[in-house]
């Protein structure tokens, strides 16, 4: 006789096996994790919550997006500070239905879920080390990611200097619109192959940008925009004590979709209090802006503005005006 | 203007600030922690869920219990592998009375949480390395703790060989007491200075006597006795691909108080099958026994049986007669 809880840690094992270099030296089914990190390289630690009703509605989210979603946000963290992933912890708590039995709909659930976390665990390089299972009315997750960076290297929220230039990577906004797409769930709308959608379900963390922004020491400070660039940036600020004043012109925002001669979305608004696009937000010294180039490997990187010690977070409009710029991302306790 | 989920975040890093050593190189605030394990050690990792309903009853759990112990069970993890906890990250869901308001029970609730967690933290030299907060409903607690263990000194629960003898660190069922004398709560069982009910609220994880069987090579293979005997007894025999035989009589069961002249418990039923104990469950090779103390630090080793080539689980009652040992220990997805 075989304990559920025993059957479902070997279903979660077996559904994410694959090889990948030396970590981690012993997995699933011991106490803990065993790691040996290399020689010369430190260790990244990060993890995240991902839980039913507050960043995922399960009538709306495909599994297999909840599946990669819930590596790939907490895999963006450790691509914020230049890292590479190498193995994470999975706490999932399941509905009894959801657990092991045979054409159920939870059962189905789990085999796409873990379909989905398989796929984005092989992208990033990423392998299952441990967790712990339990059962639970609703879905909750939570994932530790463990990565490993060239010691000394690692790019941190608080090395921004006055005069830095500030840079994002790709387009701010788009996973929200997405996510609004989502929520309206037309049928046109909902196409798989939706730009906006797509970075909404299955985002991909900067992880090689990070790497090279890092080893070249190109970037002074460095984070990811999870909660939006209108909260993020703040911390960053706050993190190096310095202000910020960014050209609302410049800022990447998404292509909307227009109904008639109205557009449906505010593309500004959608880009500085959009959450959830894990982008890289990081600064560079004037000496090396001329080293930046325009995009990498297919993302654009944009300037949108500079570090300043008056510290103040300033949007400058596009008729000049400078005007404070509030925090109106993402943030659970916000009244 | 600070953010709701900032402001707590700063307050959980100042409530749990304490100076421990050099680890973790960069903790709360940027994207993920930054550590560099000592030269000639390995990293061990280990997560716990630790939910409201599940794990813990607010209307009975004291608030620092539930602090104390959502770290004590995962550093028992650690402590299970030989190991010494050094970090650890806290993911923590609060309902939004909870957060920060003054007078309010939730305010409250934190302060005690927070003072229970870095009693723990302290005790157990680990510090707060980071995590993640969000809002709930409920309260939803996961702890990921990170360790050290001298390289190749890690006790794995696959060593156990053939006619090794077992061993468990002091009595099992005490903590299931506990929590059945919680239930009932009655005003004299619920004296704070009652065994088992502290040794249910506020458990002691082996580290000091995890690390001494480690060190000294003498454990084979070792695990933390957590859901109970009778279900992690097969979890060790499992990873070591071996069978067991534990004589009843040798079990280190609890003194259960009496109702006139019938016990109001079975002492052995709590020690085959009651969880939370934390206690240690190893095996020692023949040839080790006799180096085997029959305390440690005031901690009873008990010999309850010994590893056996068949693959089964067998009980020998008082008269002698086998019996197989069910797994009856806990399990959410139990039928």
């Amino acid at each position: 006789m075989k304990a559920g809880e025993d059957k479902l840690v070997q279903r979660i094992a077996k559904a994410l096996a694959f090889k990948s270099g030396p970590w981690p030296a012993l997995g699933i089914g011991d106490d803990a994790a065993l790691l040996a990190p290399h020689p010369g390289y430190e260790t990244v630690l990060t993890c995240d919550w991902f839980l039913q009703g507050s960043h995922f509605l399960p009538g709306k989210h495909p599994a297999d997006s909840i599946g990669w979603k819930c590596l790939a946000r907490a895999v963006s963290d450790i691509a914020a500070m230049g890292g590479q992933p190498t193995c994470f912890l999975l706490s999932l708590a399941l509905p009894d239905d959801a657990s092991l039995k045979g054409a159920s709909r939870g059962n189905r659930w789990l085999g796409e879920f873990l379909g989905g976390l398989r796929r984005a665990a092989r992208r990033f390089g990423c392998v299952l080390a441990g967790g712990d299972t339990t059962q639970r009315r609703e879905i909750l997750i939570n994932v530790t990611v463990v990565g490993e960076v060239r010691a000394g290297r690692a790019v941190k929220r608080s090395g921004a200097k006055v005069g830095d230039r500030i840079f994002v990577s790709g387009t701010l906004g788009e996973a929200e619109l997405g996510l609004q797409k989502l929520r309206r769930g037309t049928r046109i709308s909902l196409r798989r192959n939706d730009r906006a959608l797509r970075k909404h379900l299955y985002p991909e963390p900067r992880l090689a940008l990070g790497q090279w922004l890092a080893d070249r020491r190109l970037a002074t400070s460095m984070m990811d925009v999870s909660d939006g660039l209108s909260s993020d940036l703040p911390r960053l600020c706050a993190a190096s004590q310095v202000g910020a004043r960014i050209s609302t012109a410049e800022i990447p925002s998404p292509k909307v979709p227009l109904t008639g001669t109205k557009q449906r979305f505010d593309a500004l608004a959608l880009a500085l209090n959009g959450g959830d696009d894990y982008e890289l937000l990081f600064t560079v010294s004037q000496n090396n802006v001329g080293r930046m180039p325009r995009s990498f490997q297919g993302i654009a990187l944009t300037e949108i503005g500079e570090i300043t010690r008056e510290r103040r977070i300033v949007t400058v409009q596009q008729d000049g005006t400078p005007k404070p710029l509030l925090p109106r991302g993402w943030d659970p306790f916000r009244k």
